[in-house]
């Protein structure tokens, strides 16, 4: 199993990888489109996309990019997010002229940044990028927002720990593969379609749903790239693709909807069956 | 009437606010905070906030601050976002090193910006900002991305127009007062709920809306902050609360949410009525 990652080691992506499968190879990426295309032309087996953030909401690229890329959803897992800001080690918090890292990392992070006096933010293609970025060219006067992990590899000392405005901050993750064959058994099912613009349009495609007591653990409207204010839904089911009452509903649905697409079936993430699965046996002193 | 918003003279939510009524005077303010607190204490009797791109998707934080305070909707109007690559005159785009503007515009021109060799990227905490600071620094290196109004207020000139990577990229903005209310005849409710987490929740919540037939133009579950994976629904009704239908189906809804929050009440945005308001009476020649 070998799994791509957009970003550099360290980043949140790789983190989350090997976190659920700690015995996967993981091969970072530049762009989430170069995710895709190492999975479609096989030279991994596997990619890991965020999908949703508890804070910032949908990361719609990669909603975009599974919807015109034909690689099913396998498996999904969850990371807490804690940004450090991270420096050359022996750099001072009073140095620091400049903070660089992604675009969503620097939004979560705002309330902190607003304090730093005379500090210039700069965005990046991604968190632990920023992190490699100061260590090849030596910058003394720059921070990076990353992860403990990114600031491990690329030498750099934690100035200030969990920066992040928000505690409770955690990103849902994908994993594509090219064989649409779950990595466990599937009970959730992620759908995305498009309805007509008639009134009670929506309503009618949940009943298939709900007519046969499927639980929809997401639902999100989103405007149509090109058609403003038409929008697409995405719709996560607690249900897997196979399970007859769910065959039914997408059978149904695809009657009102303009068109319905499956983007993959997958195990629901539970951290409990995580620790299970990857926790080594515990002893039992009584039977010695 | 004076209408606060974020952002620098020439922002785009500025344009808008000039665009759909003409004759207001428009107050900058540093962050979407300032725009409530403006309204609160008096200083402006309106505000002007985006809510929801066709690209980006909805403004969290906009929807975040609207459920925190108790200012009203009494408008919405759209703009066409067209983004604009703006240096000082004389400067050629291959001296350009620098390009600041806010996130989310950056991300909007991600695939121009790609094109770009050895240029860093610096996020700003707005477009029209970005443009003032260029000229007040004399930054020769520098270029920003903004509207063309930002760049004429300025003194900049436009190196390469329309640099957006997505043509149809409208960005939709809600005005806030302290009295609720609407200019004109309100005929859309914007409404925050959040549920049970029980099975066929959603499904009961939004039926109260279609068994009267009252139709959605908003749909979206949206995890709850420091509740990782519960969700709120922010929900735009076609009907305005004064409407016997609207009425009932908020107090129905209230039987079975945790909890109801109508964020406003207002005239659903229409071009052309927009048009009709602006345009000068046309002459008829014909009876001359």
């Amino acid at each position: 199993m070998r799994i791509a990652f957009q970003g550099a080691p360290g980043a949140y992506s790789e983190m989350a990888a090997q976190r659920a499968w700690p015995a996967v190879e993981t091969v970072p990426c530049e762009q989430f489109e170069d995710v895709f295309a190492s999975v479609a032309e096989g030279r991994t087996s596997h990619g890991l996309l965020p999908i949703e953030n508890s804070i910032g909401g949908s990361i719609h690229r990669n909603y975009d990019l599974l919807l015109e890329q034909d690689l099913p959803i396998v498996a999904e897992t969850e990371l807490q997010v804690v940004h450090h800001l991270a420096a050359l080690p022996g750099t001072e918090l009073s140095q620091i002229r400049r903070v660089c890292s992604h675009p969503q990392a620097l939004a979560q992070c705002e309330q902190f940044l607003r304090k730093l006096p005379n500090v210039e933010i700069v965005a990046t293609y991604d968190t632990a990028g920023s992190a490699q970025l100061i260590r090849d060219q030596k910058l003394t006067d720059t921070a990076a927002i990353a992860s403990a992990r990114a600031a491990e590899i690329f030498g750099l000392s934690v100035l200030q720990a969990a920066i992040q405005d928000y505690r409770d901050n955690i990103t849902r993750f994908l994993l594509i593969a090219r064989d649409p064959q779950a990595l466990g058994t599937a009970d959730k099912t992620s759908v995305v379609f498009a309805l007509p613009n008639a009134p009670g349009a929506l309503f009618k495609a949940l009943s298939v749903f709900a007519l046969r007591d499927i639980d929809m653990t997401k639902l999100e409207s989103r405007p149509m790239r090109g058609r403003p204010w038409e929008y697409l839904f995405y719709v996560d089911l607690a249900a897997g693709r196979t399970d007859v009452r769910c065959g039914r509903a997408l059978t149904h649905l695809a009657e009102s909807a303009k068109w319905v697409k499956t983007l993959g079936s997958y195990a629901r993430w539970n951290e409990a069956s995580m620790k299970t699965l990857t926790a080594e046996a515990p002893v039992d002193v009584s039977a010695v």
